[in-house]
């Protein structure tokens, strides 16, 4: 049996839809990799009595308890006075934490004050964690085999404490079950679209191999699960996926970790290429999910924002007279502007977006949502229309997977 | 007494981190803004004990309970079959859910299947809640005068329906507790120095005003919290509001829902400035910021991101010797870099951004995390440098944070 987890987020910030919590999903997914199981993830009040009684249940329920927030400096701040009263315990002041506070308020050249000198003390029955990004140090508890250990909620503070110190030691105590995931990603289909087509296949996966459909924003994830990491697993795991793949080839972009941005990047680099952008109702989103891949520079020459009319004829020469005729989200508009870039830019693949985002400017003609996206390289200049019917901000994320899949396309077809 | 809800997200991809839960936090914001009291969040597993378990208990511990995920097309999805066995039903097919799935594909112009119209099943005791956006149709149940509403996981499908039937019937049948929030947003400063600027004025705050810090990357929200909407609350919370301001004003960029970018757009509208962006190492992930806000075509010119320094050259003139001698990490590069982008873009307030994003490129003299920062208009052109110590993603995002609070400060100057 895998150790099993339970992890708390403290926080009215949370239930009250003001902070989105995203330390239980990176939680999770370290703890995964570890191979313990997340059995459940709660979020719950800055209350005593909530606390308390999520602790109790938790640690009745679990191997492991990881709690996250309410461990600043400010009186709002319940979570070790809880676990204090908790263990019945009471606080002590720790040196070594004290020192390390004392040392990253020197490094930052800020004065110190009491309440900062407060965050060093600790419940007597804890093992401190030491907080390399923060004032406040992670608490480690343990009683009958079981863990509980509380951490601060700022993001990069807790992920560090769990780097440095809570994965290498949950990873010691617990025996690995070694969960065994591999990912087909696949976009430009629909979940039921690629039900439909795999059905039989689905069919014929034996029982100890689970799949999933994660569905994301215009791409689907086959998710395929079993446990232990033997040799003879992962053989059996890669013989379904080889079984699946030619029904499904022209929708997968890649496998396991990597992101449709990743997949682009590697073609590209391998085929010593380089992308320039022009994106005007997307407003600079495709450029940045193109350079949040480390290296993107051996591979990605840049964009231009052309918001304005104005800027996509001066900086991309795309005719005013053209524009006055079509509108400024139109075929010829972004043939002009995927052509032009590349010739501007000096690159060697050229996309240009233009479209409605929306709250305002549609039309009846030209909806809120209508996008139009060019590509272009040296054999080719092409355009596609899309119809998206969401708000602003999906619209723009669903422009940038459209875009992301037709370079794709448009790279494989070369 | 408020109403209390409970919010279950289903889903195994989630406990293993492999899908990221914005449902619950979007959800959680909509009651709220009705007055209706989330009391705990909670994620469990594609299992049927859970499943059936965690309707019980937060059927027992809530007046709503809101499910989101597990209703797709697919075997994997058990939340139809639960529910049906929870309240001790069938399925029955509906003909008006049928005839919307059918509308569905005829608009997409997509053939349906057999798995399409098992969609249309409905449990005998509840009432159907349409999809416009999708093939699952949501599930609303009553009994005791509670209410169990089963919604799909895919964020924009679940919203929609939240704001079409769910949370208008929801307000007709809880009581509204009026739950007051105001908010006052700070940048640039951080959770304990900002405590300790305001911590008598904290202490003033009556025990009916409940304050919380809210940290997120580079800023810090101050929550006031009350009950009740009277005019007298009102009034007595903007008192408080008052009261703090003048200590920490020169951190205050704007109050309750306005984010900083929609703060520096009111003030470029304003003032009449138009704004243009030359963005490096953060790849267009400012521009991408300014123009998620609805409208900023009438305050924003555009970007240009020269990934390259044959691109800063040519695109925006930035001499090739002073890249040579000073790096394109540097304070003279983002000196040109905000100036000639306010020039070549016929702009009024420039802004250039230039620094190692990492996890490669960074230097003895320039580590990974040095970013500089340059600031253009018609008065001044200025620079500043700054240290960010976390991965390449988290330094673009502090990067930008760091380039708005620029904007913000240097109009705010004016």
């Amino acid at each position: 049996m895998p150790a099993k987890a339970i992890l708390i987020s403290i926080g009215d910030e949370i239930l009250y839809g003001q902070t989105l919590d995203t330390n239980s999903h990176w939680i999770a997914g370290a703890l995964d990799s570890l191979g313990i199981r997340v059995s459940k993830k709660l979020t719950i009040a800055d209350t005593r009595e909530d606390i308390l009684y999520y602790l109790k249940e938790s640690e009745d329920q679990a191997d492991v308890v990881l709690l996250t927030g309410g461990l600043g400096p400010t009186s709002d701040d319940l979570t070790k006075p809880c676990l204090v009263e908790y263990f019945g315990t009471q606080l002590e002041r720790n040196e070594e934490m004290l020192e390390n506070i004392r040392r990253l308020f020197k490094k930052a050249g800020r004065e110190m004050s009491e309440v900062h000198e407060q965050q060093a003390d600790m419940p007597a029955n804890c093992t401190p964690v030491a907080n390399n990004m923060g004032t406040a140090p992670g608490m480690w508890f343990e009683r009958n085999g079981k863990v509980i250990v509380s951490m601060p909620g700022v993001p990069y503070e807790m992920r560090k404490m769990m780097e440095e110190t809570v994965l290498p030691k949950l990873s010691s105590m617990f025996i690995k079950d070694s969960i065994y995931h591999r990912m087909i990603r696949t976009i430009g289909i629909g979940e039921s679209a690629l039900a439909e087509i795999i059905k039989d296949w689905e069919k014929s996966l034996p029982p100890h191999i689970k799949l999933a459909y994660l569905p994301t924003m215009g791409s689907v994830k086959l998710r395929l699960t079993t446990s232990g990491e033997s040799e003879q697993t992962k053989k059996e795991v890669q013989n379904k996926i080889d079984e699946v793949l030619p029904l499904i080839n022209k929708y997968v972009y890649g496998f396991d970790d990597e992101e449709i941005e990743e997949a682009i990047g590697r073609m590209l680099k391998t085929r010593n290429l380089k992308l320039a952008i022009a994106e005007s109702c997307t407003g600079g989103f495709l450029s940045h999910k193109i350079t949040s891949v480390a290296g993107s520079s051996e591979w990605y020459s840049g964009a231009l924002v052309p918001y304005s009319n104005q800027l996509k004829n001066e900086q991309l020469k795309v005719d005013n007279k053209i524009m006055e005729e079509h509108g400024a989200v139109s075929e010829p508009v972004v043939l002009a502007l995927a052509k032009n870039i590349r010739e501007v830019f000096k690159a060697d693949v050229g996309v240009g977006i233009s479209g409605v985002a929306g709250p305002g400017g549609g039309s009846k003609e030209k909806p809120v949502g209508t996008v139009w996206i060019g590509y272009s390289d040296e054999k080719k200049t092409v355009a596609k229309k899309f119809q998206f019917v969401r708000d602003r901000n999906i619209n723009i994320a669903y422009s940038v997977v459209a875009a992301l899949n037709m370079i794709r396309i448009n790279l494989d077809k070369d």
